[in-house]
């Protein structure tokens, strides 16, 4: 059986591994109060383009985004985000068990829109009882979002705007910014999303890392005191410097790129057999998710072999599901699975 | 300057402020522990019919449906409700606040059916990734709605025999209980809530009283350390005579049911005047509450002379308001509403 | 039987529900934007030297300390107090319930010093692991303390100083403010008050109203979107009206301080007679409560005929009790005290 | 410089790194749901000798404290605790943070006893206000203490009776568990602790493993929905096989507790050479970590060469600090710190 389920099916990539293991009976302070984050988050910084920034590493995504929003906001604040937003979704409620409203956005492709932004604020501050409503103070977008799809530059630029105009964070959430960066039809640096954002993060576990995210502030009133709010929220790791060695290496030698291309150009092909195949699909995007419609005949066929994950029926005939490549994906079961599906009748 | 915008304009009822000054001097325990909280509970348990009621006084509608909800649901527990529903839209994050994510249903009268309960029900527990999700545990709706529309009995007990199929507790908000039960299509009596809920309570605020809410409690589950946590939300009132002493005399000679008539027969003038001016209902209904479809050139005219609340703009030329009658509204005031709006052109 | 036990057992003093009474059928706005909540705010500003003072109402104790503290801190931020204040022992966690840790002082008689707090600061801020510590930042006291002792100006300047030295909010639970201020002893004005305080509160509850409290903000930072904090934590009363008329009669003729004069002129001569009997005051005072040691033997002979509330048990033959008088105490039930203790043998 | 400052300084133990070396690139669902996880939780069963035990897998130990006490609490119960506990003072106020207040208990040696339980207990239910105090619902131990001491069978077995009579959950936070299970003086086994709590864990982060913690669960009302939770806390690890494949080493072939003595017969080495000097031991204890009274001159001759952690001023030549040995711990850099410490003057 081979698993395109999700992009965390396999450990780390081999060279994040290795430095594991080569510093691994080294001693160093806990906490992330050794010279690996250092370096990592240096390396980051460069990245980035940005020497001023502030660099923090958490372990996983739903701890990240729970952190960087309780940071933020006071407690009649929420955070508006797309209606599939992960935090809207798929955290059990992280978000509220911190006392903050979700404040969803309709979406139908994983974006929101700075008009929605907009429109969401003024209809907020224009509202006679809006004391008596949650006051948006956030927006929280995922690149690439939930549905593997990637906002351009200027969509980009356009809801920082209206994010400033109004005096609300935005953050964003890389927990797949490597498969967003080397998307065929991306326009995206790191360097403009750093500046185009308040906070953001880039996600290890999906992209290389046996785990990790590197939370990266400009806003210089979101940096005080976060590594409190780590610490409270479970997500100050003890041996920090694990952290710091995975981010490390994947900011060595452009690895974190070239492993996410890897990726890429894998579910590149896929999605051609697919194509091919004539199925549809959702929110069509070049990223290393593809979510497609599919006869259930087939899906009956291909599920002894390949593990995909049930996304929703379509109709009595048709089902969505998700297959997905990554870092760790290889050439000869992509090569398996569409000859399972060109074998398909 | 008349005011209709909201049903709280006014202070007591006279017989129940006549009731606070009478007692005023006399010397009571405090917290709920006095003669006329026991009084007062003992009343509404018989209007209830049921004898092994739970009953507990707060002070105001956002305070109480925080401290129900809060003392049913485990963490990762949250509530369904309508779209509308006051928890999810005008108690700024209340519940949120307590670490609960509100899940609002799709609504467009306010109500929701024990359809759709199910539905969210069986689509949580039938998700692969359902303990990635909030799990929905409780059903809070409202009746009268926010929109002023009511729940038949029928439709009461289908919600509540979905709630216990699934182990969901079912709450209802009786912030304008009084409105609804004396409504002329109404067919719910007080003991048919109190056996088809596992918890509701009685609206005093805007029936008659200062402020106050009598919660009603039958699901035994429910009722453990209930003052405990009153207390830990700022809801148990330090002078707990006043609340009894009110709900005393609101039960007393049937004057909560009586001055809820006076009302809703208000009320149903309006509507009648409404209809024949040509305009249309938002939710139509037989409550206290008419939202209505109103010219804006009309609003135009009325706005120096008569308060309503406006709710949202229809198009160019149309918003949609409010106007409530209550307990204290004056004929005389509804005759001029009535002559101003014959009188536009 | 009389009751001696607290200090909110009767209603409203006669002027205050006289107001109330007289207002009753008016129409008002609600939730505080009425003209009573506006002459009331200024009549407290004017009182308190300072027109830019913000002034909030709320209705009890719990819910305002809850309120205050939530608006002001951040997550990983605690707030230092008495060991014996009420925030830390008798609100049933409220504060914790937002999140936020109470860290408690040692005190004997109610109240904390400015060296306790400085070293508080200092111990944290100098600790190596003082991010893995909650962050004192606020500095919670009562005046007159949950012991009935008060502040001399001179201690509640120097508290004030320490705290703006390091960034501390200071607020002051004012909940019996009123029989502090009339003390004999005292020498602390409302003035000195709001100019030594970031944020304090004027009680209602305890000293003349039904209910109600009126929080009073100097610190700018504080005082933005407070109303939406008060709307979550359930504390914006929907007929807001009923505090503003309360406290305009509270601030009108002096009779906030006539009516705590009264009470404090008859804990005097409780006090005189407990003295000449022979017993002991755990932190003596000179306001309205009395914590006084007596002889089991005599609490026996009093029970059945004057109430007061058990504090503890000092050895097998002697108790400690409090006796509390109020606005509301009758001279003839103090008459009635006096000769059944002069009468103990 | 040879640290010796806390027991996290290295990474894993080759053992558990080979193994996560040898599984890196198979294919495994996520969060928790692999073979290694089940295997690991069977292995852990098996060493508690109780197949119908609960095993769940977290990263860190302020993570497990918090959501192991969220999952069973209600809003108004707290957690009983030595006044040392780290939940009451290494967290940032985590506990808090959910909403809970930590209740300390005075230990002067880091241990409660069964007695402090009871009394704490009869004191809330026996106080006239309990419902306006936090009521005690857990009793939370360490073993090892944060002061290295550990409980005996009987001392563990009263404080469960206790819980068992008043219906109080039985905590054991086991983040060295293996340092306590080992020591010369122990007397309790695994199986001991399994049956005499309600919930515990065994420590990984600190005892062999990168990071992790395994929850172990007896008491069936813990159990239900735990997973939903440990997501909601950012605690379900995406990969949550790294935790299984490192439980799976260190529950075989006795691994866990071969490695643990290793720790503890350094310090007992350690231990011998600060008595020989004089130095005076703070709560005496013989597991991992030694608290000792120390000169600070000669503090100033051991800092640029070892590492230790200070705890706390004694008089003004003296401190308290904290050595730690760990199952990474050279023989060699025992040796040469007994050297300097034999040669100090």
């Amino acid at each position: 059986m081979v698993l395109f389920q999700c992009d965390y099916t396999e450990g780390a990539h081999p060279k994040v591994l290795e430095r594991l293991v080569a510093t691994n009976m080294e001693q160093w302070s806990g906490y992330g109060e050794d010279d690996y984050c250092r370096s990592a988050a240096d390396k980051i910084r460069k990245a980035c383009g940005n020497e001023s920034l502030a660099v923090h590493f958490l372990v996983g995504g739903t701890q990240t985004n729970m952190t960087v929003i309780d940071a933020a906001l006071r407690s009649h604040q929420g955070v508006l985000c797309a209606s599939t937003g992960h935090i809207n979704v798929h955290e059990t409620g992280a978000v509220e068990s911190c006392g903050h409203k979700v404040l969803p956005l309709p979406s139908g492709d994983g974006k929101i829109t700075a008009k929605q932004v907009e429109e969401a604020y003024l209809g907020h501050i224009n509202d006679e009882a809006h004391e008596h409503i949650v006051q948006p103070k956030m927006v929280y977008i995922s690149n690439p979002t939930e549905l593997g799809t990637i906002y351009s530059k200027a969509e980009l630029k356009a809801l920082y705007e209206v994010c400033n105009k109004y005096g609300l964070y935005l953050f964003l959430d890389g927990a797949r910014l490597g498969y967003g960066l080397v998307a065929p039809d991306n326009d995206l640096t790191l360097q403009d999303i750093a500046e185009n954002t308040d906070v953001f993060y880039i996600g290890g576990t999906k992209v290389g890392a046996l785990f990790g995210e590197a939370v990266v502030m400009r806003n210089e009133s979101l940096k005080a005191d976060f590594r409190y709010i780590m610490k409270q929220k479970g997500g100050m790791l003890a041996k920090g410097r694990l952290l710091g060695v995975q981010f490390d290496a994947l900011f060595t030698d452009n690895l974190y790129f070239d492993i996410s291309a890897h990726a890429v150009n894998l579910a590149e092909r896929l999605r051609a057999a697919f194509e091919q195949k004539g199925y549809e699909f959702v929110a069509p995007n070049r990223t290393n998710q593809i979510f497609v419609k599919v006869p259930d005949a087939h899906l009956e066929k291909l599920k002894g072999e390949f593990g995909y994950s049930y996304d929703h029926r379509v109709d009595e005939t048709h089902s969505v599901v998700r297959f997905c490549t990554s870092w760790s994906t290889l050439e000869s079961n992509v090569d398996a699975l569409i000859g399972a599906i060109e074998g398909l009748k």
